[in-house]
This record gives structure tokens, C-alpha cells and sequence, in this order.
């Protein structure tokens, strides 16, 4: 399906039935997510695939008792990096070079450049340029989502210290930042299932400058 | 093309060769990007759409002599809102509950909940919410433009005040938070186009909880 036509099939379901996604689809969806561009490539953000029920009533609990977090068949938690560090990036840096079959130091001028201008913005700017780079990641996976004709919601409404409770985050130098329920839609008890998806329109949207 | 495909072509090319890339290709990508979800549908962002080259060599000034912004055929600015406001809310749902033909409180109750709780955040957080919803349209312009073939250089290196500056932002409650060129890669002069797309290994970077 192409991407504005599946855009236009998705919307963020509000209720889902709890009829399970083949495993090929959410490995479709972790694809186009891990592979989503990210400032300097540094990706500094992990996924959890959460399929226990158990865990799923309790993110449920502290994410405003949002039903799909339960009747999805999988729940996806963005959770990026507390903070950046000259030995973080290094590993990024290291993999890469290897990677690319370039020398060890080829990296390191731009390297030392991005920790000089990093390392005294402080932790919270540190985490919330890391919480940005999900963003896009998550754009992605609903993108990928819809063209599989997985329905998912997208959600900001949840406590994160209590979701990095619960997923020992804060032991792993992360953060909750996102969650992502994949699942269907149950069309006959959900209220936004019908109603008209609604946008800026394009004149409010774009300024044009020639 | 299917979207995991566009998403191994595509990469953030760092030489463009200035040729044009067709209206309804453009049309398309900010299509995707408009067609974003965002948190209460929002969307409290625009997009600026450049190809005045004066203006892109002024804007390459402040963007660290990055050549794309002037060698791309459109130069995409996602401006995000400096804010939330009881007023800019209103007007957003203004617009949905006219669309879908639903009373015109409908979401009264939902809105002032929202507003109660984002009104004592503080107009940083407001514009650093605003800026995270931009970054999940950047995600799909992106995913659009690969799928189209068209190149994109995914760009936080620029300064954003004087981005403001030159589009006169501030005047809008506006404040520029991604650029993105869109174009086509200049093959035998980039030096990135060859080299190994590196990402964070499937194993590190997704975790199982069943």
C-alpha cells in the first residue's frame, strides 16, 4: 500500500480487540523503526516489545487506563538514553567505522567536535535530544504499522517514571519516552472508528516561499 | 515501494546536484507530513517550503555551510508553535468538531482537561512539546520522499534563532526546529553515498518482555 493511502486508513484506535499480529508484521514494524535516521546516527533510544499480559495491566494502570495498552497484541515502549556520554557515542562511533571497514580514528575528528558541543548542555538536554530521535523512529513504526494494516495508537498519556519503573529503565540509563499498542481495531466499539480524520488544511499548513 | 526498501535506499545525502524534483512529488511528501498524528491532533506545526535561492544561500549561512540547503530543489523548514494557548487549542477543535458535524461542545470537556493540565507546564515545555509532534511529521516526510525516490537530508545543524530571523517566525508564534532539502544525490561527489548504512544491531536494540 503506499504511504499516504495507508496513512489515510490509520487513525489512532481507541478500542482494539485483542486479536493477536503475526510475528513477520511487528518484525516489519521494529525494522522500519530501527532502521529510521537519527541525529549523527547515534540512535540513542531502545524498543521494548512488551507481550505479557501481566505487564501490560500494570503500564495500563499508569497510563490512564487506556484499554488498548491491554487488548493490544503487542505494546511497543520507546525509551531513549538519560543522557549522552563520550563513551556512548564512542561505541556508536567504533561500530560504525568497523562496520564501513574504515580506519578505528577515521570518525574521531567529528567525533570529539559533537561531545565538545554536548558535554555542556547538561543531561536534561541530553535526554530530551535523545527522546526527539524516537520521535522520528516512532513516526516510522506507525508508518510501517499502517501499511501492514496493523492499527496502532499512538501515546504521550502515561506516567514515564512509572513506566520506567516497571521496565527497570532507569538501571539502563533510560527513559520512557513513547508507547505504541499494535493491534486491530474492534470497529463496532470504538467511537473514532467512523468519525472524519481531520487536518490543517494545506493552505494553514504550508507557506510557500519562491 | 515498499517502505523497508525506500528506507535502506534512502540516507542522509551530503551532496545534491541542484536538479529539480517534480511539484506533485513535493505535493506528495507534504501530503505525508500533513497527514502526521500528533498529541490531541493538534498538529502545532507548519511547514515552510523554500526554493527562493537567495533565501536558501542566507539560510546555508546559519546552517554550517551545509551545500544541500543550497543544491536541494526544495528546502522544507518544520516551524513548531512558541506555545500552547486556551485560544490556539480551541481553534483546532473548532475545526474537528465542524468537520465530523458533531455539536460544537462536544469536546469542550476533553479540551479543558488538556488545557487545565498544559496551561501551569510553562511556555518551554509547551514549545518543546510542540517540537517533539513536528519530529514525527519529519519522520514520515522523510518515509514519503524515499518512497518516491527523492533524496532528503534529515538536518538539526543550523541555527535556529536566526532561521526564526530570516522567516520572520517570531512575528507567527512560530520557532524552526528541523530543516529538511529535498532533492536528488550527487553521486560521484558525495562521499557518503557508498559507504555502509550502520544501525544499532536487532539484538541490542529491541528487548522481548513476554
Amino acid at each position: 500500500m503506499e504511504l499516504i493511502e495507508a496513512l489515510k486508513w490509520r487513525y489512532a484506535a481507541k478500542k482494539m480487540n485483542g486479536q493477536e499480529v503475526p510475528q513477520e508484521k511487528i518484525d516489519y514494524i521494529l525494522e522500519a523503526a530501527r532502521l529510521a535516521p537519527s541525529s549523527s546516527g547515534l540512535q540513542p533510544y531502545k524498543i521494548f516489545v512488551i507481550t505479557n499480559k501481566e505487564l501490560q495491566e500494570k503500564i495500563k494502570t499508569v497510563g490512564f487506563d487506556q484499554s488498548q495498552i491491554v487488548d493490544a497484541s503487542h505494546v511497543l515502549v520507546f525509551a531513549a538514553w538519560d543522557g549522552y556520554s563520550l563513551e556512548k557515542i564512542s561505541a556508536v562511533f567504533e561500530r560504525t567505522t568497523e562496520e564501513r571497514g574504515i580506519p578505528a580514528d577515521a570518525m574521531d575528528e567529528y567525533k570529539n567536535r559533537l561531545w565538545g558541543m554536548y558535554e555542556n548542555l547538561g543531561q536534561e538536554w541530553h535526554a530530551n535530544h535523545a527522546a526527539k530521535q524516537a520521535y522520528i523512529s516512532f513516526g516510522l513504526a506507525i508508518a510501517a504499522a499502517a501499511e501492514q494494516k496493523v492499527d496502532a495508537t499512538p501515546m504521550e498519556g502515561f506516567i514515564p517514571a512509572e513506566v520506567d519503573k516497571l521496565l527497570g529503565l532507569n538501571e539502563l540509563g533510560l527513559r520512557s519516552v513513547l508507547v505504541l499498542p499494535l493491534g486491530y481495531r474492534d470497529e463496532s466499539n470504538d467511537w473514532l472508528v467512523n468519525l472524519k480524520k481531520v487536518r490543517t488544511p494545506k493552505s494553514e499548513f504550508i507557506t510557500e516561499i519562491k
